[in-house]
């Protein structure tokens, strides 16, 4: 077992509003010993998501909160370190949810071994793992695209926008993305082949959007919400079709904006056009992990599926890198490399 | 032929918000002669219905709009006065779509033939005809209520919503209503067997409807919008499924109504809970115009679905009758009886 300590990040205080500093502490712990059918896991890789800032907030939601003094929680690549579990053996590397943390102990069922002459293990955590799983039932189930059809999906360069865009073109559909910056939106076009891609931050964004959208919207991905989804929603064909995957424009509010209500219109704009809206996470759709796994896994061997990392070093910088997902400064699928070099004893 | 002149009601100006007797005219003309494949119609019920609001507006809808001058646009049941069709003989009794008038000249094309021995033949134009359907396809298709849910349905006492929930007693679900006055409340509970209905000009309504759907909302079948659908919203259950059938408290707006933005309550209600919001027209289910008329017939003839009309005499009274769909005061599906005594020549 290695001589080092643990350090942990643990909710200090529930965010109101944006995330600070001061609502999370690092901590260090001894590191803590597996028992029968458990292993001790060291971090590799940690998965840092939008939904995790709804686990910071009290209160009801489809998961239930981090309670304040917890380990944050979050998806991770680890490589087994001490095994208590017949199945798996020292330096084994496994998918866990072993939260903000460089030492876990796990216990053999909640762990999947990663191959890793398959891919690249951080996929697990992104477009072979629940992003891409998202994108996938997200799109195939709700949005059911149709050959020829418009599909705009937000966050487009982002983890499950990307893979979204890119499977819509493997249905054979025009992909239109909406990102933050001109180069996301050149990395969309130019790296991920979608048709098109509108810069949200544009004063014309708007109009943008209508220009890349000649045909109407007939897929709306939806990921952000708020001033993107309003320039969307005028746009929608009637029929059309909304996975409602992500408010990440909304996840830090603290009070409803003031405005026009716009509840009429947004209801109004379903009875006329018949629209679906459909809320969705990703585990209502875990039976069908066998596809996601064999098509996608495919798709990224093909190349016809590409993806793109923002890998931050360091645990200590978890809380800094979380915080980039909500002004749109990180670019591909965040993830913190959490390995340290043992530290010597 | 008889010797009497065709009263019509056309539109005269597009209605700005509640629509005026000034919006309408009613003018009188010469009876049309029928040519070959035609029929001479003499109206008996003609249908008034919330749709017809968004006819008198201009503007892009499922459907054109009326243009000024022309004859209002209602379904009709219709007795055959002069015939240049083949299987149509004077004294059959047709569904059609010839507007608010007495007398119309149609295409054999554009009738059904009526069976005035199955049912009385007002109901081709209710539970039997397109609200029925209406109610039929949206709960079946959209909101697909399994045994021991709790469906809820706005307008209760109207032409689709008595049918909703009487439909989703035979499928076994718990039937809440929501009506305007104690009247149409308790002859949703005690003639059409809802289980609950909740009047929603109580100041208690909130609570009320909460104390109603002791385990929240499955299914909402939403006729009404606006402070009705305000009070439904946060009693939804995951996964629950709300049909937009029609906005009624809407169709007057002439501005979206100041407040609190509820964008982003709606759609993280619709994310939160993994909400279907559907929007739909009955002609999107005609394939299942069969099934319907097999199943409905079928209850209505056992008395397991009842209907209440509400008949205004007189052509003459449409305006008047159809201000009161806005206004609640009609009880039961409206209908114009248009049939007059040949005026004496």
């Amino acid at each position: 077992m290695p001589a080092a300590k643990n350090r942990r990040i643990v909710l200090a205080a529930r965010p109101m509003g944006e995330p600070k500093d001061e609502d999370f502490r690092l901590e260090e712990t001894d590191i803590p010993a597996p028992t029968d059918g458990q292993v001790l896991l060291r971090t590799i890789y940690l998965s840092l998501d939008p939904y995790q800032r709804g686990r910071m907030n009290a209160g009801p939601s489809y998961a239930k909160p981090v309670e304040v003094g917890e380990v944050m929680e979050g998806g991770t690549v680890s490589k087994v370190s001490v095994s208590k579990v017949d199945d798996l053996r020292p330096g084994d590397i496994v998918l866990g949810r072993t939260g903000w943390q460089e030492y876990a102990v796990a216990s053999g069922k909640d762990l999947q071994k990663i191959d890793p002459t398959l891919a690249p293990i951080s996929t697990a955590l992104g477009v072979l793992g629940m992003p891409g799983m998202t994108a996938y039932t997200g799109l195939l189930n709700i949005g059911r695209p149709k050959q020829g059809e418009t599909v705009v999906v937000s966050s487009a360069a982002g983890a499950v926008g990307s893979a979204v865009g890119q499977i819509a073109k493997i249905m054979g559909c025009r992909a239109v993305g909406i990102a933050g910056g001109q180069a996301k939106c050149d990395f969309v076009v130019n790296e991920l082949g979608f048709d098109a891609c509108v810069d949200h931050q544009n004063a014309g964004f708007t109009e943008e959007l209508e220009a890349a959208c000649p045909n109407g919207i007939d897929v709306d991905f939806e990921n952000v919400g708020g001033k993107v989804f309003d320039a969307v929603l005028p746009l929608m064909n009637p029929f059309g079709r909304i996975p409602v995957c992500g408010l990440i424009s909304q996840y830090n509010a603290t009070r409803l904006p003031r405005g026009p209500d716009k509840i009429p219109l947004v209801m109004g704009s379903i009875l006329l056009k018949r629209l679906t809206f459909r809320g969705f996470i990703v585990p209502d759709f875990f039976e069908q992990q066998p596809e996601f796994k064999k098509d996608m896994g495919q798709w990224v061997h093909n190349g016809r599926v590409k993806y793109k990392e923002d890998i931050v070093e360091g645990l200590e910088n978890a809380v800094a890198a979380f915080k980039r997902l909500f002004t749109g400064q990180n670019f591909g699928k965040l993830l913190v490399k959490a390995e340290r070099e043992p530290e010597k004893s």
